[in-house]
């Protein structure tokens, strides 16, 4: 049985609407940090491999998860538990980091960079380009229902990035604008394929209709191991608007064809030829 | 100068949130029939003179008040400005009539069709479809900000249609459930391009990169006889959220390669070959 401090903590992650797959990566690395102050010895063993269950559970379209809970060993020892637990936490602050360095020497002055959705790699990107005192904008979607987008505005607006929100409809009016489009992942499944929030591939479509190179910012424990594009679960919050039901699939998928290039903590991927 | 009651309904048309370009005609036509009661002579004649100008502003996006201005004669004869615009009026009714009829030809017993925001011409193409006795599924974007989808899903609803509504950003996604998508146009543009409500672009994309294919139903006096696509003003309504100015440009413009054909009241054009 899972503590009733995890299971709440779970919660919280099940419940978050804005923040994406690094910041749910980081809250699950704390679950197991919590458990090693808790539990130990069988006890410990039978809660990590519920956490096994659980915590990839908590939303299915994040490989950040899958890949935590395949980092962390099935253990009855609270030190080996903590220690996993807090070389994967750096392993989170490492990545974006250095996803940030890299990502930034693609923005020169004068870009117009389009994003969709909040992505902490992408502003991550924009704060280190930023620091290295590149001029350049931001064109962002506000991402309706939710609105993460202006969450993103905020951040900006703390930086002194200067930027424009636009509605999630206007993608392709605004990607002619762009000299450059940066997203965030939630998922690289082993065909290539980009799993984000949805809105992503139809701004990607407009990119490459207009010739803006794409790029995906995204560390490697977004990467999934063993599924591809066509078997991850997308997961749906649908809501009421109005008196009908709205159809709210959180996800949606983009080919590798539309990809320019994956930035991750080791360098940018770049498709094969052959796509 | 235009008597007050002419003012308001220029007023009213300036401020719809939800109907498209066949209603905006409809109302300029009845703004003439209205003029033709209140004035005669000079004073209809000065009436009509600045007509010309103020009734393309009330959205300069829409070819179809550019038509209807040029099918209204500058005279100072109360009867010809009547018989003219109840001309029109009938026009608009039974090119909507005859649209319905041709498109319902292009829906299949177990088509889905996708569309975007609120076209009173696709609309009749649904409702006709539906009385000549097809079985068919419709899926329609809310279309925010100010949700013209949710009132087209009222209309199906009472059609006894069935239809999902999903957000704007789900295009993509739902682009792939689809085997027909249709849409309406405020301005055909002389290089053939279809000025639609911001987001038919995206749709287009993705219906073209999942082999949908894409029609139009637009009457013929929504075709402009002089203006390119660039040429065509993009009418914008900036709103707040959360303390950001949100952009809001309210149309956006799909190249003919990516239309299939578009459904008129003289039957259904297809691109010429080379494009």
């Amino acid at each position: 049985m899972l503590p009733p401090k995890i299971r709440s903590l779970l919660e919280d992650m099940r419940v978050e609407r804005i923040r994406g797959a690094s910041w749910m990566a980081q809250k699950g690395a704390e679950a197991y940090l919590l458990l090693a102050d808790l539990l130990e010895g069988n006890e410990l063993k039978n809660a990590l491999q519920e956490m096994r269950e659980e915590l990839p559970k908590v939303n299915p379209t994040m490989a950040s998860l899958y890949n935590l809970v395949r980092f962390i060993p099935v253990t009855d020892d609270p030190y080996l538990l903590k220690s996993r637990a807090e070389e994967f936490l750096k392993l989170i602050h490492e990545a974006k980091k250095e996803i940030g360095n890299i990502g930034s020497e693609l923005i020169d002055n004068g870009d117009v960079v389009i994003t969709h959705s909040f992505s902490s790699a992408v502003l991550e990107v924009f704060a280190s380009a930023k620091m290295k005192g590149r001029s350049f904008r931001v064109i962002l979607t506000e991402s309706a229902p939710d609105f993460e987008g202006l969450a993103l505005a905020n951040e900006l607006s703390a930086l002194g990035i200067s930027y424009e929100v636009i509605t999630d409809a206007q993608v392709g009016l605004f990607s002619k604008e762009a000299t450059l489009a940066l997203v965030g992942a939630d998922n690289v499944t082993r065909d290539g394929a980009v799993i984000n929030k949805a809105g992503t591939y139809p701004l990607a479509l407009a990119c490459y209709d207009n010739s803006v190179p794409f790029y995906v910012a995204a560390e490697s424990f977004k990467f999934h191991p063993e599924l591809n594009s066509g078997d991850v679960e997308l997961v749906e919050r649908p809501y009421a608007r109005n008196g009908h039901r709205v159809r709210n699939i959180l996800f949606d998928v983009t080919p590798w064809k539309y990809i320019r290039g994956i930035i991750t903590e080791l360098g940018i991927l770049v498709p094969p030829k052959e796509i």
